[in-house]
């Protein structure tokens, strides 16, 4: 008997999580027990409220598509955190899953994502309501799963950002070398806040540490003029000096503002660490002339999608199939995962292969930046790091489809499952 | 008899800068009298400090590899103003050029540095040196020459840029259009100080307005009570909103830091347009639940390279070529310049021509964006603007050469000049 299922975004989006979508999308053709795909709307926000867009009607070309288009446009995402208190909120999840028949839900996010998945397989468990819950992972800061990459190698999103990086020190780089005489450091501000694998790519730009760059992560803290102190030297040293820097280094106070998770939102804060750093450099002087600038690419370093990885959208695309799979054959409470191959002579043959994680276990685990690859001047990291993340940028550029001068991206067209309940409104949307 | 070349950049650099220089230096093999092309490192200050690379005597290759090298890595380009009181710096060029047999000198940069150029070949003359000056233009901010375009159409790196923005606009529309029940609102900062074209080129990813896109150049101030008013009506509209505005829109005081011509660099300032702006929505209160945020691109707009216009990269390339068949056949005191055909039975077709203009012409004038291209409203642009800028962004991406997985770019020799002359100071740099 076909039951319909129901794809959920959360969170931050990334260059690769359509491809996931994709993914499911052309995998649930393959099974027929698997109905119509809905994507929920803006995540568990349109499944509470009931917004269900039609997958499975969409054009296949806009499907195909959806390789080549960044970030969660086409279905949406959300920041709605499902808090074990909001009993209605959970109640009204179960209520939409029956009234629209669905026997499989598919959520993509972190390992907030992954439990919620988790408590909504097991309250629709005591419902009567036989759900296979299945995760897709997602993040471009790759702190989904455990520091031993066990659980999962990487994260789907994190080759892209890391391209993005790599392509962004080398410009910078450049940048930096052709206008010295006038604006000698020049620092870049990246995501990740806690986790330090964005900052961290910067080093695949110069994996043999040929340019003046110095990488500032938010585990390796140290005073405003201790960091002074390391780029003066440099640019006595160089001439010049490029900084990346983690928009969660802490700096003091940037007038932090969070979001339902409880996380900052660094792009919303009223100041960023860029930008206390050059300020502090400037007032305090550089060891040449000219001036400290900064660049804060914020959101650009997960959709600007001439700089994604085709490796990272290959696998982003069958963590989708796989999840979809998992769904289909009643292997719910589990997330699709990738795992490096780490047989072989010597190690160093990029291999992966798919497979599945309890929900449970990535839910109550956390990544952190392995303390080993951070370098012992505390601004670098270790050839180690540069051997894990190399893969994962891939080879080549993407080739995008253009048309009319413009990018051709996915226009799925507004197919909306008929609402079959009474509307609502989110507990944490009420006044 | 054969005479050598120098060719200096000035001001800031742009994606396509590198590929005038090697239009200079392909084009100089054409012609018997041209000797040896060196570039003076660091613009002024490498003609000043008598530091000049062979251009010459680089491996073809890696001047073939200009094309996809952004910005001035290269050659280095500088910000120092050769004032007309510097005396002493005059005549030291006027030695310089002496010392190494030059007879043309080429000058790539905007309005001031066509004046220097100017005011170098006037000298020369004076001195009894035969000088063939001639300038090159360069400028993201599309801010050399008139108003009228006769001129010079259009600048070499504005296409880039603008594609830089047509990209970036259509990103953070699927950005905003996904995470828009956490973050409706997206404000995004463009260069181009007080003229108003690179912000303006975000029209060029919604030429149909379709998208809730808000526009906002310095030419068309108004108070922030009132962009946040527009910014509510848009979010009220649309659920959403993304902002495209001015480095140098008036907000009030940014902690401005101003370069030896007197202009201010914005990315050194204490504070930016998109923070004040995003500070002052958040702080008013969104017409939505969310927060406003922001990113500030800042150098990227110059130097994301897979973004570049292939349009623009030709056409900067012939003007080089062009700059160099003016100085070599005896035509100084021009700067080459690209001009539109505005023939044609109804003048839509995209045609160019490549001519000269006097430097003084140039150095004497100044562009604003047309007024009549800012629409009513004082937040978008109109159709015409639209017409006028969307050839420069040509039709295709640009495939970019990768080796082990990062760009190749060219790397020039160290191959410098011998120097005759006594070392020096250039008077700015003397305390």
């Amino acid at each position: 008997m076909k039951k319909n299922a129901f794809f959920a975004q959360s969170g931050g989006p990334t260059c690769v999580i359509n491809s996931s979508l994709r993914g499911v999308i052309e995998a649930a053709r393959e099974f027929n027990n698997i109905g119509t795909v809905y994507g929920a709307s803006h995540g568990i926000e349109g499944v509470l409220k009931e917004e269900l867009l039609d997958l499975s009607a969409q054009p296949e070309d806009e499907i195909a598509l959806l390789r080549y288009t960044p970030v969660a446009g086409s279905v949406g995402t959300c920041r709605y955190k499902l808090k074990s208190h909001q009993q209605q909120d959970f109640e009204r999840v179960i209520e939409v899953l029956k009234a629209h028949n669905v026997g499989y839900f598919l959520y993509n996010g972190g390992n907030d994502s992954m439990d919620t998945a988790n408590k909504i397989a097991q309250l629709a468990r005591q419902r009567g309501l036989d759900l296979q819950a299945v995760g897709v992972p997602k993040t471009i800061d790759n702190d989904v799963g455990d520091s031993e990459f066990k659980l999962i190698d990487h994260t789907p999103g994190y080759g892209s950002t890391a391209k993005y990086w790599l392509h962004t020190v080398q410009y910078a780089n450049e940048e930096n070398k052709g206008s010295c005489p006038a604006d000698p450091v020049l620092v870049l501000q990246a995501m990740g806040r806690k986790i330090g694998f964005i900052p961290a790519a910067a080093r695949l730009a110069d994996p043999k540490r040929k340019l003046p760059l110095l990488i500032y992560l938010a585990e390796s803290p140290r005073s405003l003029a201790e960091l002074a102190d390391q780029v003066n030297d440099m640019v006595k040293q160089a001439g010049r000096c490029v900084v990346v820097i983690s928009e969660g280094f802490n700096v003091g106070d940037v007038g932090a503002v969070k979001d339902s998770f409880g996380h900052t939102s660094f792009s919303a804060s009223q100041m960023t660490v860029a930008q206390i750093v050059i300020n502090f450099l400037n007032q305090k002087g550089l060891a040449a002339k000219g001036a400290a600038r900064c660049n804060v690419p914020g959101t650009d370093q997960r959709h600007s999608m001439g700089y994604a990885s085709a490796v990272d959208l290959d696998e982003a695309y069958r963590l989708g199939q796989k999840a979809m799979e998992l769904a289909a054959t009643g292997q719910g409470g589990f997330m699709s995962t990738i795992l490096r191959d780490r047989g072989g002579t010597a190690g160093f043959i990029y291999s992966v292969g798919y497979d599945k994680v309890p929900l449970e276990l990535v839910a109550n685990s956390e990544r952190t930046f392995p303390a080993k690859w951070i370098a012992e001047s505390g601004c670098d990291v270790t050839d180690d790091f540069v051997r894990y993340a190399r893969p994962l940028v891939g080879e080549d550029m993407l080739s995008l489809p253009m048309i009319g001068g413009r990018q051709r991206m996915t226009q799925f067209r507004p197919l909306f499952a008929e609402k079959k309940l009474a509307d609502y409104v989110p507990e944490a949307d009420r006044k």
